[in-house]
């Protein structure tokens, strides 16, 4: 791994380019001019709005597209805050390599391509297998409740992972990413970074994860509060970057990268779930350019994520009460993102129809 | 066109059988055992129990699904109640031959076949065209403004029609029905049906429908009523087939027998938005039975729906602010069946994938 800088992550994230909302207009016409009443595919036009200025005004392109299943496992899992045992994190990863896992289903239902990456898994490296990129960090963060998840360095390799993650997809021609992740205990982390992120309070926004029970929840309450504690300074000091360093994960902050990868290189990125939303928290926080090239896929039905919706003022696209993670999210938008792009790129006119434009 | 009596739809809505809800455990104990937290895959999930249970016990299948998009004009378009002028039913048919609708890009994209149907246009008869049934049963209703839409006889050729649709499908190996529709003026009577239906008031749910302006929906909210009021011995009737035949329309009326003929022959109905789901209102009416076969594809943004699903006591699947119609929302919608079917048949088990369950 090559020596990844605060400068150089400073210089990726400056060269992520906001998006020319002038455009929008533009796209809002020719959605205008096919056979249905205004506005009448609703979030859809606000899909192919949403890649043609993403794309500097290219007519919507929404294949191929790919995501990204990053793992990694956390210390803070000591803590038992999670209904899976820590080598579930392993043995799903086995399991999306085999192709049974919910992720490998939706991913090929919607025709989109599906790459695992080991970010930060306990344990030895994984067998070689076509579907796999091994770029272990470490194995495993360290406990959040009791000082920070990552180091300095082993955070911004796993932002940069991301990024170049990002990077090869684009060069391959990939147009739209998603992100996917699993690791055992990893709403946990997610939690105390939308806390030190937004403000909230560790009450308002914990819940069952995998499946903990009542008094679960309440364990895992105070396992953030003691999280935050532990990082207080960090989490007073504004910087977005330590504060991802201080609480996150090597896949949420493989994510984090991936998305500021992608927003750099113009690709969409479909956000999945309550954990996803926390790496898309840290890259906006870090860069916030990334909104314009990001679609939040789903509302996850873990309960706060309501709130956190809120705090970041986006609306999700789907609402299907799904919390499973891996991407699985992620992977319905995408189909949708392609309704879109056919919707903009296929319909007939009212003059090429002969329709009558109405009015 | 055979002679189709009362007694024969009585048959037909006696012979739709209540679904066997003690399948649905057996489904649920299959989904809990693959490798996923416990229901967290939420209403794709809920799908492939109603597959699942719909069908008697059998794994869900999705495929292979049609739409079936049925067009019919209005009598009450002479009271200037909508922004498209009548002849736009023809083209928009036309425009669907063509390939050019919204309806056609989303069949496209979900793998879903698409017929067109005439069951009432105004004019004659159409081209041939291998993807167009003509079934025209009259050029277009009697304005419901002043009378009856239908004569009885009429409207139970239309409903007949709707049934030897989904009978013609059913014998062709089609799982999935979707409904469609195109009629100028069409959420007009499917406001009456509303109001008839479930006792709502025409200013609570009349809405702009292709595009009107706040004088057209004050006007059009006057020409609902004046529709009550001209047919009120039979809204007071509590007759829901003669509330069809008083308020419908053909493709409507088409609709509700695609809708019974479906559940008849044990297929999924994906309902589509606020004109399909009046045919759904009429269909349930009849033969409550039809409710444990239809899924409500998305929330409509005409701004009546949530006072209508709220009075079906239903919720619908997607929320993407459409309001086209034409069946774009049934095809979304049974892009999420798949999705839903391949889960439930494709995932690997804890046991199988070697996957500690938790708990």
């Amino acid at each position: 791994m090559n020596k990844f800088s605060a400068e150089e992550l400073q210089h990726i994230v400056g060269s992520v380019q906001p998006v020319d909302l002038s455009l929008e207009g533009q796209a809002r016409a020719h959605l205008d001019r096919l056979t249905k009443p205004l506005g009448s595919l609703g979030r859809l036009e606000d899909l192919a709005v949403k890649m043609f200025v993403a794309s500097g005004g290219k007519p919507p392109q929404a294949d191929p597209a790919r995501i990204y299943t990053i793992a990694g496992d956390h210390g803070v899992n000591e803590e038992d805050v999670s209904y899976f045992p820590q080598e579930v994190t392993r043995q799903m990863v086995e399991n999306f390599l085999a192709g049974g896992a919910g992720i490998n289903v939706l991913a090929r239902t919607s025709g989109v391509e599906l790459i695992v990456v080991d970010a930060g898994c306990k344990g030895g490296e994984f067998p070689d297998h076509p579907g796999l990129i091994q770029r272990k960090i470490a194995c495993g963060t360290n406990n959040i409740s009791k000082g920070p998840a990552m180091e300095k360095g082993c955070c911004l390799r796993a932002v940069k992972l991301g990024v170049e993650l990002a990077d090869e997809a684009h060069a391959q021609g990939i147009k739209v990413l998603g992100t996917g992740e699993m690791g055992v205990s990893n709403t946990t982390p997610s939690t105390a970074l939308y806390c030190a992120y937004f403000d909230l309070d560790p009450a308002d926004i914990t819940g069952p994860g995998g499946g903990i029970d009542a008094a679960g929840v309440v364990r895992k309450i105070g396992v953030v509060r003691r999280a935050l504690e532990a990082n207080a300074e960090v989490v007073r000091s504004d910087d977005p970057f330590a504060i991802l360093t201080a609480l996150g994960g090597y896949e949420i902050a493989a994510l984090a990268g991936l998305i500021i990868g992608g927003a750099k290189n113009r690709q969409i990125v479909c956000i999945d779930g309550f954990i996803s939303t926390a790496a898309y928290a840290a890259a906006a926080k870090i860069c916030p350019a990334v909104g314009d090239y990001c679609v939040l896929s789903h509302a996850s039905a873990e309960p706060g994520y309501a709130k956190v919706i809120n705090a970041l003022g986006r609306r999700p696209l789907l609402h299907l009460d799904m919390r499973l993670g891996e991407g699985s999210g992620a992977a319905l938008s995408m189909f949708m993102l392609r309704a879109a792009a056919n919707i903009y790129n296929e319909m007939a006119t009212y003059d090429d129809a002969g329709v009558h434009a109405g009015g």
